[in-house]
């Protein structure tokens, strides 16, 4: 059996604390705990949902600076970070917790029975949702707090009536195990079954897979590499009865940057773009990994303003070892594609130092080893000789989870070609500023077109991610005790 | 090549028309003008398509006669059948009409900037949605009109924005032609061009195959069977880049009649039930293939006047030969499985005549064959002890496009528990009547938990139907111009 070990991110080393990996029966003991509940949980009103939410963002804040001090020791990511990203997953919980609280999941559609002869006359029909079920939900590496045991999947399905069993990351097993533990603690003041938030955890695919495959799980949600995520949701399609399975897989994240935008405010942007590429070590889904420019004095201007900006930024660490070589390796991949190195910075130790790289539109087009993500601080600038050949190395990339477009001020029909290949391809499209930072709004889309997700008509951040959650169901001629129930389900 | 030959349903006779099946060029090039049309239909207002979708209601009503001479010369579904499926038609088409005009397809969700440190402030932003491209449409062999060349998922998918490319059904190609004909003066009519609803046919599964493996497709939908339906799904998921696959696969639609519903108008809805067992020969995806009731006095009463209701309908003609033999086969496999017959009446050629047949709810649980849809006027009846059973029977059905459940009219722990089973296994959860006939209103949900739909949080029918071609995208500090276009891609 696998053991999970915590590791400082910083040194490599042990801290000292250790779990055996979940057995196939407490993978399926948990799933039986989160489906015993599945019932009482989905016809629960909007206050006990929120109460619970609101009470978990309240025992995370509590414990604030002991699970600050845990996670950066596992992840490296630093406090301002971390606290910032507490803040997003405390900001998450409650605002899932005012939507349950107003009533979302259990907004309904009435038609009122029309007399007469179809396809005019009708009975009374009364569209609801249902919560899905048990929901397993696959954390992030990247995001120990808001992507993780008890981030936006967490909340969300919490809020749409669906226990949760969280398959941990093996980067972050005692933040985990912390955050599981405060959680337990609210269960228990609330008088709510143990099974309604399970975790489990293992080091290889073999736990994540077993989850996935149980008959009694309805839905699947991920946060990871687009390889973990594709093998998963082929394992949620083979089941006897396939489920829905919302990945959300990472992209590459084109910046189309044009000469006006550059010659106007190149530094600015430079500064703006080098803090995005090296945010968290460029660890984050929505990373830049692609800069598309036209063949113009401002583009080389531009190239010397980031390399600049990125030379006056601290190295940073990396999540684990296997993340570090894995970012060499895509590195060297790239290469070996075709890219050229434009310059780089000496790393230090598990940091490694930025990468820019450059290729050809034609070359970037014809190679499909230069579109993928490599996780980490690096960027590819693709060389365009017009705006076709951008529109066509957007198409290349062909799904992502942001495009960024600076310089489409005007109505042309540059632009507007630019604008409609950009939202082909992306589920949020950007005028402004750089695509970390993803906010937690009602607008929000978090997802795209393969190979971003694998659901790209859902989101996972924002409030439309409960959808997710919530099956569509039509009541015809429903009983008034029924109808009395406002959408709550039985 | 394969040869489409139209054949008269009631005779199996060829008509004396016949065409080829599309070839691999005329495939991609149905598939090549629908790509390049996309943009400009994407880019349409809403009066544009209302306009289009109106016109197209407009010719076919105008060539009523002639359309129906034709689908029931292929289709023996008789005139008033037909002439009431082209009004559901066209009624769907002006429905699609109205919301494209209203702006359904336009709608967004504004956030303005908040300003302040995240998570609280963030930038501008706009959710919109984007029609997905062209869509491969597969028309179903049991609505020659409403699930067909015209139907609802073209009408949906016009009005998202969507060029279509329907693959015909090869059991009513001359009628397939006639209306495609229709459309090409429509488009012609309107300055549209040709592509924007393109056709092509096939006997065989090659078509299809070809259709939906075409990388400038971009979304499919499918009525029909199960076997065909997940074929189809599987290559979406297969290709090099997946894409949304709406698959409407049938059900076995359980009837749930309580004793206290049979003692109260058994006489009226033994009468009701055999009508729709039989309607259309039972060839609906909602035909009530599964009676499940209680080892009661009440059900045995039931039975008899349900034989009696039968045995007073005259037998009516398949759509084809192929599905006379299927019928026959299924019934086969349901007495080889452990049912027992009933009653059967005699048929009349190709006109099979109701059979009614029976088995143990535990033995209904343990034989997934029993389970099987058979596509025709057959019921199988499940005796249970108790609710419990019925509960297991239907968690053994596990999807459905619909469940009915007669007396539950008052709020019980055993009526709490059977509607809570029935809305998770189904889309549509009747209380009265039953499940044929399928209302196109805003409250209509067509689909169901697997094997009933291949995307079960989407619904073929209904105002809904349109969500299923419209990726949410979110604008993120959009320039003037673009938001000026209220909701309009470029």
């Amino acid at each position: 059996m696998t053991t999970l070990i915590s590791l400082d991110a910083r040194t490599g080393q042990p801290t000292g604390e250790s779990w055996p990996a979940s057995t196939t029966a407490d993978i399926d003991a948990a799933v039986r705990a989160a489906h015993a509940v599945a019932a009482d949980w989905g016809a629960s009103n909007g206050l006990a949902r929120a109460t619970l939410l609101r009470d978990l963002a309240s025992a995370l804040e509590a414990d604030r600076e002991g699970l600050v001090t845990c996670a950066d020791r596992e992840t490296a990511l630093g406090s301002p970070r971390l606290n910032g990203e507490l803040d997003r997953t405390t900001f998450q919980l409650r605002r899932f917790a005012d939507m349950a609280e107003r009533g979302e999941p259990f907004r309904t559609e009435d038609d009122p029975a029309v007399t007469g002869a179809p396809p005019v006359g009708h009975p009374a029909m009364q569209r609801q949702r249902v919560p899905l079920g048990p929901v397993a939900m696959f954390a992030a590496s990247n995001f120990p707090f808001a992507f993780s045991v008890l981030g936006g999947d967490t909340a969300s399905a919490l809020a749409a009536g669906c226990p949760v069993v969280v398959k941990a990351h093996p980067g972050h097993p005692a933040l985990s195990q912390r955050v599981h533990t405060l959680i337990q603690a609210v269960l228990a003041r609330q008088g709510l079954p143990a099974g309604l938030i399970g975790l489990v955890q293992g080091a290889g695919i073999e736990v994540g897979v077993a989850l996935i495959r149980h008959p009694l799980i309805a839905a699947g949600a991920f946060t990871g590499s687009t390889r973990g995520g594709l093998a998963l949701q082929a394992e949620a399609n083979a089941r006897p009865r396939p489920i829905p399975f919302y990945g959300e897989l990472g992209a590459i994240n084109p910046v189309v940057a044009l000469p006006g935008a550059l010659t106007a405010q190149g530094a600015e942007l430079a500064t703006t773009l080098a803090g995005s590429i090296t945010l968290g070590c460029g660890q984050f889904c929505t990373n830049p990994g692609l800069l598309v420019m036209l063949d113009h004095p401002a583009t080389y201007t531009f190239i010397g303003q980031l390399q600049a900006a990125l030379a006056a930024l601290q190295p940073h660490p990396m999540l684990t070892p296997g993340i570090r070589q894995a970012f060499d390796a895509g590195v060297a991949q790239l290469l070996q594609a075709g890219a050229d190195l434009v310059w780089q910075s000496q790393g230090q130790g598990t940091a490694p130092g930025p990468h820019l790289l450059t290729v050809g539109a034609q070359r970037f087009m014809a190679e499909a080893a230069l579109r993928e993500e490599v996780f980490g601080p690096s960027n590819l600038i693709v060389r365009c000789a017009d705006v076709e050949e951008v529109l066509g190395v957007l198409m290349a990339v062909g799904g992502s989870l942001t495009v960024t477009v600076w310089g489409v001020e005007t109505d042309t029909a540059d632009h507007r070609a630019l604008v409609r290949t950009a939202m082909q391809i992306a589920g949020r499209v950007l005028f402004a500023g750089v695509p970390t930072g993803v906010a937690v709004t009602r607008a929000q889309q978090h997802g795209g077109p393969w190979p971003a997700s694998t659901a790209p008509m859902t989101t996972s951040v924002g409030d439309a991610a409960l959808d997710r959650f919530l099956r569509p169901v039509c009541l015809q001629d429903a009983p008034a005790w029924l109808q009395a129930r406002a959408g709550v389900p039985c």
